[in-house]
Parts: structure tokens; C-alpha cells; sequence
């Protein structure tokens, strides 16, 4: 048997149909973000990175720099083992207070990455609650899906966004049945965000707990940076709120909020908490320092939002079309593989304009596009030069523009 | 329905069978391992740790933190994106290149951790080789069951370290059906090591592929600390070697390594690659320091080696019972949680010694251990300590000596 040519059979078939994936080398340079180095084509030259998740640019906020480097001198570069075995360091603990503190609830438990914190929650949760239903909104995140389809539990998909739909699904089940409602808040590839209000009362007179996918908004939304539900004011009716330390945190790492029985049930039973490393001291030293800035801080937001609002006003000028949403995601659709790529491959060659191109199976095959995440980083003329290049490229290949 | 409630009846019975997990709260202190300061009960006091799994130490090396700190300094803390969104950082690629010529092989694919590389890689291959099975050794870990659950392959369990078993189990498999032998170099919680010559002919023979996870060898054994299957030079004859950077190279995160076409296929199709934040370039930088100078430098291993072997002598004088095994590991049993939690309890109050009870989900309940790492910087005066403390608690416990 030969598995490389099986492996590359398969492997063809998405070069086949443009959905080959080429990631682009880069050196973030702390100090300059978003300006980075890149390493295309053998030599090495300047662009300017203009679809990081990293939305704030803490990544290279001196204090938080200065806690990874502090804590890497003081503690080492590595836990050394598992929570359980030895892993367990102070800074983990400080953290997962910060953490619940920020969510306001009675504590925190970090996992080694948001994805990890998915998997692991929901795959413990529904594997263990006799008889748990998972109640999944139809556009949840791959670690959700996974973590549903590991617990076993049984699963019913509500479509996307409808506290309506949700309900009739919810009505269907017996009172004595364990619920959980799986979402998230801003959905990251359309950048629209759930009706977490009518969401939480649908559940809350279904007997539900509510799971809060907050990835994509912590650090960015509340007057605190707690998420959606801390802007909305719902975070006390959240029963899990799930969120990441490696987006507008710019560290790394997951982690669960929630009461200190939910998060020592899975503290004690997760097989994706207990089995692995723990994040490195310097790391979650890091992310508190972060979190503890954007609990004060709101120039980093506020510039922010400016610069996407300025972005979008650019683009709707131009007549380029983008999907409308509140979110600080701007999806502009191209709905083709290939020249997706094409586009993004000329931003980078001609404009030094690095924007990866999103495709199957991060969307689904026929929604490809660029997804645009402008940062308080992003200065004016950065602003300027990124819509002109879009705005020649349009011209060149005769995309479709919006209709005034 | 009050899930508190439901949580908290599930860790009462945790509780009653003496199965709850404390974690001992500590923080590393660089420059003096395997001292640390402990957190336990209110004040601090210092201990020293002996069931790390950073095995040699390589977490407060200099170059190993130099490097830390300056790539936290020149590309920040976080990687700011999935490797595919901006997230690929050259810090990444250099690990990659660095871990494939540890182990010889074409390439490798970075992941979060050792945990998520055996799940999504076995996962995978499960997945996507149509009518795979997966032929696993009864005492797998965690991380590596998960993966072949998820990949919803046919699974065959062979006997423990018996390719005699395996062979009967590939023996009943069609020729044409492809066949993935799952197995470890060092099982981490016996420290038996696998006999891998006989295992590869069997597989061989079969045309399986092989998966071995060195999670607990790379950095320790081999000429350059490739493993298991570098000292018995069989890596070129293993299909996919896994391994992590977080035991005895000091750092985080894991990884797999063989065949280009291999590592491509991972890299393109599994969800836990692809879904999720890279590490950050800091902890790659670090990591690939720690590997590059465990390639030349053989101290570190040797004197490990030299301290293990004091240790069991002295278990052995005083007839104090340990797991015999070719391995750096050495499990003392107590085969029993409450009395393995109270002389844990009792090392760490009386004597400043730091190891953690090993009970279930961790090993099979009725087999509770104290598992000792000794490590290259533990001192002859730490044995020495270390040995008068054990055999003072033996003769107060009045536990079983093993026949001289
Ligand atoms: C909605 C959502 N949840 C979870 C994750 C995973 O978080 P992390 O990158 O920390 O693994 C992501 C993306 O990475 C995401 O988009
Ligand atoms: C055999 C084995 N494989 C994989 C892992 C997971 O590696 P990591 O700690 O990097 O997640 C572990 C332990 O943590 C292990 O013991």
C-alpha cells in the first residue's frame, strides 16, 4: 500500500479546484504592527497585514510584551507538566481570576486554546449530563461542532440566528432533559452578531444553560471588553461564556466562565484539560496583563472602530460591495477560489497589501472572499492606499460593483 | 433543571473515592530548578519538584529563554492569526525544518500541543483514508484514543506491547485496506518502552503504515534525541513519528513528522490544525533552541541518566517497591488514592517535596502511584533527601517493603 500517493490523490483534488491552501510567511515586527516582514518568493520585503485577528495590536502592547518577557526570565520558558502533575504555576492561576473576573462569574478554567476549550466543554458537558441534547446554532465554529459530535449527546441544529426556530426545537423536548444552547456572539466570517437577549430568554424558559462562543468579541465589545453580553448587560444570564486569548488579546490560549461547579466539573472530567500541558507561565502572564489593560482601556476600541467605519465608508464609495454587519468585520465576497486568490496574490505583489484569501472549508465552497479586519493600528494613509489598490483592482478585473 | 446540582453530585462522588484533584499551586523559578516556590495554603514556602515532566531541565536554559524573550521582543507575544489567516509566522517554518531533521523526515506540521497533534493527525488519517483501520495498543494515551474515536475508523486494540497480538489483529485485514499501527515509544505512566523492531516488521509486513508518539522520548534518547527510534535507528522505517515541546524540550506545543506528502495532507484537511490559533512565534523560537542543543549537547542526558540510576539504587536498598523499566521513569505504587494523596500530602508539608499523586483518570484505579521524575539538576543532597524521606514515611505507614 502506498499512502503518500493516496495522500496526494486527495491532495490534487483541492489544487484541482483552487482550493489548495499557500500560507503566506510572515515576521510580525513588534513595534511596527501592522507592518510585517514577508518571506514570499525567497527574498523578503515589507507589507502591511490587514487580516489579523490580533484586532487591537495588543500582541505588541509594551506591558504585555513585557509580562511574556518577565515571567519567561522568572519562572522559564515552560509549565513542566500537565495541570494536575506539576503544570499548575501561580501566573495560570492569577489568570483564570482576571478571566473571572472580566465575565463576572465565580471562576475560570484555561485550556491550551479556545479551539481546546470548545472540544473539551461541550464534548464533557454532553457526554456526561445524562441524556443532554445540544442545541447548535447552524453556523457555529468547527470546535464546537467537533465538541458536539465527541460528547455523543444527541444534537439538533436551530437555524442561524433564530431565537423562533430555537424555541420550536426547545419545545420539543421533555422538561426533565438537560439543554444546552450552543452560539456564539459575532459569527468571524460574516462578522453579524447573534440576538443573544431573545436567545437567552427562549432558553431561560426552556430550563437551557446557555454555552457563549465570545472568541471574536472579548476584549473587543462591553465597556470592560466581557464581550456582547457584557454591552448587552446579559452576562449573569450566560451560563458558560467561552472565549480566546490569542484574538483581540493577542496572546494565546482558551478558557471556560462560569459557576465554580461547572468549572470544576470540568476541571475534573475533561479529557482535553487534563491530558496535556499546561500553557507556558510567561504566556498566560501575558494575556492577564492584557485582559487587566482593556478592562480600563478604550482608545484601543474607540480608535478601532474609527478605522473600520472610515474603511467601509471608503468602500461603499467606491461601490465595492461588502456584507453589511455591526461587527468590526469586513467580508468583501468574491465567490470563486481562484480569483480569490488572484486578488489577494496582487494586493501582496502590487500593493505589499497582505490579505489571505478565505476559502473552503473556513467558508463554505461559492462564498469565498477576502475578510478585512482594519485595526487601530491601521493610520489613515494606510486606509487610503488599501482602498485605492482595492479600487484599481476592481477596474482591472471587472468585479461587480455594489449598485449606488 | 439546576445544573449546579448536576455538577456538583458528579464531583461529590469524585470526592468520596478519594479521586479529586488538587492542584498544587507553584511557580518555577528559573535560574534554580527544581526549586520552586509553593503556593499551597495561604503562604509561600519552597519545595523542590520531583515529577516534572520537563525532564532535563531545558525550561530555564539561557539560549532556551534568550530565545523567548528576544522573538517576544522583535514579533510580540501572539502569532495573531490561524496558520492559514495570517497567523504563519517564519519563526514556525524554522521549528518545522529544525523538527524534521531531528527525525529525518521530509517534513513536519506544528500543533497547539502533543495533545491536539495525536487527535487531529490520527483523527485525520482515520477520517480520510477510506476504509482505514486503526490497529491501537491497549495502552494508548488519551489524546491518541480521542483521535481514533473521532476519526470514526474501524479500531482493532492489540495487546500491550505484544506484536505478536498485532500481528493476529493485521493478519484478519485484507490486503487492500488501509491499515495505521498506533503505538508509544515510552509509556509515560509504567515507563515500559515498546519493542519497535518487532512492532515495524509486523507492520511492515502487513503494508500498515506506522504512528509512533515519542512524546516521552524526543529530546532523551538518540544520538540527537530523536527518540526511541533514533537509538534503535528505526525512525526511517516509523511512518509518522509525534512528539511534543513540551516535556523534555522545556517549552509547548506538538507536532508530527514524515513524509512531505503526509504532513501536506494533515496540514490540508484536519480540523484541529487548520481551525485554530499558531503558537505563538516566541514559544517556536524557544522550542526550536531547545531541540538544536539537545542535538549536540549530551550532558543534560547523561547526567539524567546518572540520577535516575541513584534514585533506584537507593529505592532498592531500602526495598522500597518501583515498577522495574528501561526508562527514566520510576513509578512507586501505592494502589491506593486516599493513602497515595497523604503521602503526597506528607512529602510536600514535612519534607518540602513536591510529588503529585497519579490516580485515576490518569492510570486504572486500584494502581494510584507516586511517579519520580529525577531530572539532571536534582543534586546528590536532593536524592539523599529525597530517599531519607520515603523511607522515613515507610516506616511510619508501615507500607510494604519489596522482598530483599
Ligand atoms: C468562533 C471561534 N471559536 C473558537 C476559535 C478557536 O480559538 P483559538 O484560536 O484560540 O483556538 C475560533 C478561531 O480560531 C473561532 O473563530
Ligand atoms: C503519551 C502522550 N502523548 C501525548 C501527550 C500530550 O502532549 P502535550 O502535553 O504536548 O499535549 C501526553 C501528555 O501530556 C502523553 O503522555
Amino acid at each position: 500500500m502506498d499512502y503518500d500517493t493516496l495522500f496526494q490523490a486527495q491532495l490534487d483534488d483541492l489544487k484541482a479546484e483552487g482550493n489548495y491552501r499557500i500560507f503566506a510567511e510572515l515576521e510580525r515586527r513588534c513595534g511596527t504592527y501592522p507592518r510585517a516582514t514577508s518571506y514570499e518568493g525567497g527574498g523578503t520585503s515589507e507589507v502591511t497585514v490587514w487580516c489579523s485577528n490580533d484586532y487591537l495590536g495588543m500582541g505588541q502592547h509594551p506591558d504585555v510584551v513585557g509580562a511574556m518577557v518577565e515571567v519567561a526570565q522568572t519562572c522559564g520558558t515552560g509549565a513542566g507538566g500537565t495541570r494536575n502533575i506539576s503544570g499548575t504555576n501561580h501566573h495560570h492561576l492569577l489568570l483564570e481570576r482576571e478571566i473571572a473576573d472580566l465575565h463576572d462569574k465565580e471562576d475560570a478554567l484555561l485550556f491550551t486554546s479556545g479551539y481546546v476549550s470548545n472540544w473539551a466543554a461541550l464534548g464533557t458537558l454532553g457526554a456526561r449530563l445524562p441524556g443532554a441534547v445540544i442545541l447548535s446554532d447552524a453556523l457555529n465554529h468547527a470546535s464546537m461542532i467537533e465538541g458536539i459530535r465527541h460528547s455523543r449527546a444527541e444534537k439538533r441544529i436551530w437555524r442561524h440566528n433564530d431565537p423562533e426556530d430555537l424555541n420550536r426545537h426547545l419545545s420539543a423536548l421533555a422538561a426533565d432533559v438537560p439543554k444546552i444552547v450552543a452560539f456564539e456572539s459575532v459569527y468571524s466570517m460574516d462578522g453579524d452578531i447573534a440576538p443573544i437577549d431573545e436567545i437567552v430568554d427562549v432558553a431561560e424558559a426552556h430550563g437551557a444553560m446557555t454555552y457563549l462562543d465570545e472568541v471574536h468579541a472579548v476584549g473587543m465589545y462591553g465597556p470592560r471588553g466581557g464581550g456582547v453580553a457584557e454591552e448587552r448587560g446579559l452576562m449573569d444570564r450566560i451560563t458558560l461564556i467561552e472565549g480566546t486569548l490569542g484574538k483581540a488579546f493577542g496572546c494565546f490560549g482558551g478558557y471556560i466562565s462560569g459557576s465554580a461547579a461547572l468549572c470544576d466539573f470540568i476541571r475534573s472530567f475533561s479529557s482535553g484539560f487534563i491530558f496535556t500541558t499546561a500553557l507556558p507561565p510567561a504566556v498566560a502572564a501575558a494575556a492577564r496583563t492584557s485582559i487587566a489593560h482593556l478592562k480600563t482601556s478604550h482608545q484601543e476600541r474607540a480608535r478601532q472602530r474609527a478605522q473600520v467605519a472610515k474603511l467601509r465608508a471608503r468602500l461603499d464609495a467606491m461601490g465595492i460591495p461588502h456584507l453589511p454587519n455591526p461587527s468590526h468585520i469586513i467580508p468583501v465576497m468574491i465567490k470563486d477560489p481562484v480569483k480569490c486568490r488572484q486578488i489577494s496574490d496582487t494586493l501582496m505583489h502590487d500593493f505589499g497589501i497582505y490579505v489571505q484569501p478565505i476559502n473552503y472549508p473556513t467558508v463554505p465552497k461559492g462564498t469565498e472572499r477576502l475578510r478585512i479586519t482594519p485595526g487601530p493600528l491601521h493610520s489613515d494613509a494606510d486606509i487610503d492606499h488599501f482602498a485605492q489598490a482595492l479600487n484599481s483592482l476592481w477596474r482591472q478585473c471587472a468585479l461587480a460593483r455594489a449598485v449606488a
